[in-house]
């Protein structure tokens, strides 16, 4: 599959590097075509993976991942184009963490709105699908890692991209267990979780953990 | 021991009864000494139960829950007096839900402040332990009606009293994980815990679940 990759991160070339090994082939964005980290990712990967600008990553995706940093998400997809990206399932991972004021981080939108829902309004023809932000991205690819089955989510306006993802997510990442919180809206309940998985971070002492939902009868 | 429960919800009369069928003495408090919630349940839970006006049961506590409504909470804890819980730990169980705006509740307080603080800030004598806010009542007082040990955190200034109230959970309620996330700021994390997990008892259907933290290497 053809798979636009947005943000040269931790994030974004864990993604794109996992892609690539599963055998898609893989077009890092950012917002020069010669960035360096993308080159040395595109290299370091080898065959598949190549990089460009957000909006040839959003024209070559079939399918596309918002890895970037919550802050720049918007300005980031506003530079991929709503035209590349139209009908097409957007995998939404950014998180609103602002470290601006030290840490640990607040949110920059939280509560009555969420950054899932600002991409969705800012893209309304793009199918936005709320997902993975709640992991270490090392997670994200391989919750195998975990001793136990974890849970992973979604949340998103389209039912058939919601079923795709979580497809998507169980076939090709290995995510048994994908819940769906519902529309778009659930993303405020996500984003919002990231509070408590810093102090949990932070208790712990790493980041490679994750939650199983225990229940009664269950 | 002597403790006061403050609030006559679900939260408050379950953790009351809880209490008294473990032995303690329970005065459950509310605005007035004759609420008919609070007469009506220590009628129904007998011996040990009894109620009264927010500051008798703090007088009476020698450890003190806040089970109110979080809207109500300053109110109250304002009624109970800060003379009467002085040196006092009080496990502060209430969440900033606003329902005002509908289904699914917002929070009147988050991000750069949450109301565990707003009430260690009001009582800076009390000893304030944020805990049990995020599950259902019924997993509160009894963790083992889940089919395996689940996660409950604690957060608050005072090392001494969360040592205390962590003791007090895994002794008298079977909490056997329970995680220091850090100082009250860390209520953030908790409070805003509860938007999801609302998303989640919607998808699952009922309340009667928890998280368990599954560790790499775990």
């Amino acid at each position: 599959m053809k798979i636009g990759v947005f943000g040269t991160g931790m994030v974004g070339t864990t993604i794109g590097a996992k892609l690539v090994a599963l055998g898609h082939e893989v077009v890092l964005g950012s917002r020069t075509r010669e960035n360096e980290k993308a080159v040395a990712w595109a290299r370091g990967v080898g065959k598949g993976a190549s990089h460009g600008t957000f909006a040839d990553a959003a024209e070559f995706g079939e399918l596309l991942f918002n890895c970037t940093n919550g802050k720049g998400t918007l300005d980031a997809l506003q530079a991929a184009g709503a035209r590349a990206m139209q009908g097409k399932i957007l995998l939404e991972v950014s998180n609103p963490l602002d470290f601006s004021k030290g840490m640990p981080p607040t949110l920059f939108v939280s509560n009555e709105d969420s950054l899932g829902e600002r991409v969705q309004r800012a893209f309304p023809a793009t199918r936005v699908v709320k997902t993975l932000n709640t992991v270490n991205c090392q997670i994200m690819v391989d919750p195998s890692r975990l001793p136990e089955p974890t849970q992973m989510f979604v949340a998103g306006n389209d039912p058939e991209a919601k079923r795709q993802a979580t497809s998507f997510l169980r076939e090709q990442f290995g995510w048994q267990h994908v819940l769906d919180l519902g529309d778009i809206t659930a993303a405020r309940g996500l984003e919002s979780y990231l509070p408590l998985w810093v102090r949990m971070f932070g208790a712990l002492g790493n980041a490679d953990f994750n939650v199983k939902i225990v229940r009664a009868g269950g």
